[in-house]
């Protein structure tokens, strides 16, 4: 049995990952939670969480303690304080998802944890880049502090690699979607699909024209499964379906199933990034049968969960 | 009169920026300096100094004050609070380098000084490159703290650029040495050259077989206003002499002139580089006719100053 750190572990991409382990039958994983609350804030519950600590991420001591109490095999690092939306205020940026970041690094160090899975972001570290497909290798250039914060610590991952020994794993997610999404900030299919729903007026930052590729959120927590099986370890890559939709296109999508749903153009907002589509040959190199979930099974199990909550 | 304010102006960069303004005749240029010393730390005296002002870079009140006094043309930022050997806090280097950078930037906002030059590093932010000639183009892998936060900083010019039209020119320096040096922590052939004047003996980290760029601190200076002439702006610029040489040959280049001149030695500083000459074509289609001095020229020179000096 093998004891994973999820740094994060309400969050969206957090609860996914418990709950794909969760539906599996003889996993080999079972959880320690770190997050800012003492239980879910849905009420989400789950079978594979052996233990929960809260705190605040910036207080190194709420979280020295879970090495104190632990054997912990890996660390999945999935939380960020800011999204690109509100990612305004530097200092903050830095002292919130940075500082705390390099702290995890040197409890790793003391209490000797050598391996780390690091959520990034495909959308905001490449920048905008005007290319069709952007591979690892591109030089970034963040648009917004999300960015930036997200790159440094990358940086700081490959220090320590050098330096300490530590083992990373840097996954580049580009815009994941799905079952338990609540924030109203980022995450525009879901969002999109809760207002058709609800029959609220959907506002779309900028002309919907921008091309992005979505991954299901269930298919992200395969991968990372999937490559920790694999013997690849301090490396980057891009996680992405491999394809890409205009906001527009997905928005009829929706419309179909959904004939009352109504949207509106809104003025283009300067922190996020137009149009990027991950390249993900490096992923497939090491996966190549994966099968992805299409958009359009996707928005149907993603409508499914919706439907079946009890708020929207 | 253009005035500039020289974030750091009582270093070894930083005075010699000075020096060089105070040494030409019909010069456009003032300085504001900001230093951690309120008179210069070896009474080095200048011309083209019009006010200082003297604080802790960390205290953005000890900063504010400048912009509110004073009108100011452009930004030399020459302040770094660690340097590579010393830089392994790596939450120190954050909160003395990258937050008070910040600081800089916001207060151009607030205070619409559009223009900075950034001294970033040549030899920090590339890391351990295999190559022979490394140009802006290829994806930076610090092996230091220090470099990290060079890059970072790099990277928030660039955002300040894209959503608050500061005008940027990051200048990676490569290995300077010459007059004006002090330090005992950096600056190889300085220190070496001092250690020959005073009989002592020199340890020299590793084999001495690594080849690096060096450049003569003066055509440093040159360079920075040429630049600042031409219609050059949001660049990133490898600042260079485009020749390499280990640091056993620069040694024996010492001896040569100081027959006593020992050195043994040590074991490799990890914090450091090996193997970095940067690519300078980017700077040469700019001023391809530029005459740097030589390696002969500049030991020369750089021995003649610590000869001047009433120590040693």
């Amino acid at each position: 049995m093998k004891t994973v750190l999820l740094l994060g572990g309400f969050g969206f991409i957090g609860t996914n990952i418990i709950k794909y382990i969760d539906c599996k039958t003889n996993s080999d994983y079972q959880f320690i939670v770190f997050d800012r609350n003492p239980v879910h804030p849905h009420n989400v519950t789950f079978k594979t969480v052996k233990k929960v600590y809260y705190g605040d991420f910036r207080n190194i001591d709420d979280v020295e303690i879970i090495f104190k109490e632990n054997k912990i095999d890996f660390i999945i690092h999935s939380i960020s304080m800011t999204v690109p939306a509100t990612s305004n205020n530097n200092i903050y940026d830095i002292e919130s998802n940075l500082i705390p970041t390099i702290n995890i690094l040197n409890l790793q160090v003391k209490y000797n944890v050598k391996n780390i899975i690091f959520i990034s972001s495909g959308g905001a570290i490449y920048g905008d880049k005007s290319i069709d497909s952007i591979s690892e290798e591109i030089l970034p250039n963040p648009i917004s502090s999300y960015g930036i914060i997200k790159y440094t610590i990358e940086k700081y991952l490959y220090l320590y690699h050098k330096q300490n020994s530590i083992n990373y794993l840097i996954l580049r997610l580009s815009n994941p979607y799905g079952p338990y999404h609540y924030s109203e900030k980022q995450g525009v299919i879901n969002v999109a699909l809760r207002k058709a729903f609800a029959n609220d007026l959907f506002y779309v930052w900028g002309n919907g024209l921008g091309a992005k590729d979505y991954i299901y959120i269930e298919d992200f927590c395969k991968i990372i499964f999937l490559l920790v099986e694999k013997p690849v370890i301090n490396e980057v890559y891009n996680i992405g379906s491999g394809k890409s939709y205009s906001l527009n296109y997905i928005l009829n999508c929706i419309k179909n199933k959904n004939h009352g749903f109504k949207w509106e153009y809104s003025k283009a907002n300067d922190n996020d990034v137009k149009n990027v589509s991950l390249n993900i040959n490096k992923l497939l190199n090491i996966i190549p049968d994966f099968n992805f979930t299409t958009l359009e099974e996707g928005l149907s199990l993603t409508s499914e969960w919706i439907k079946n909550q009890t708020r929207y």
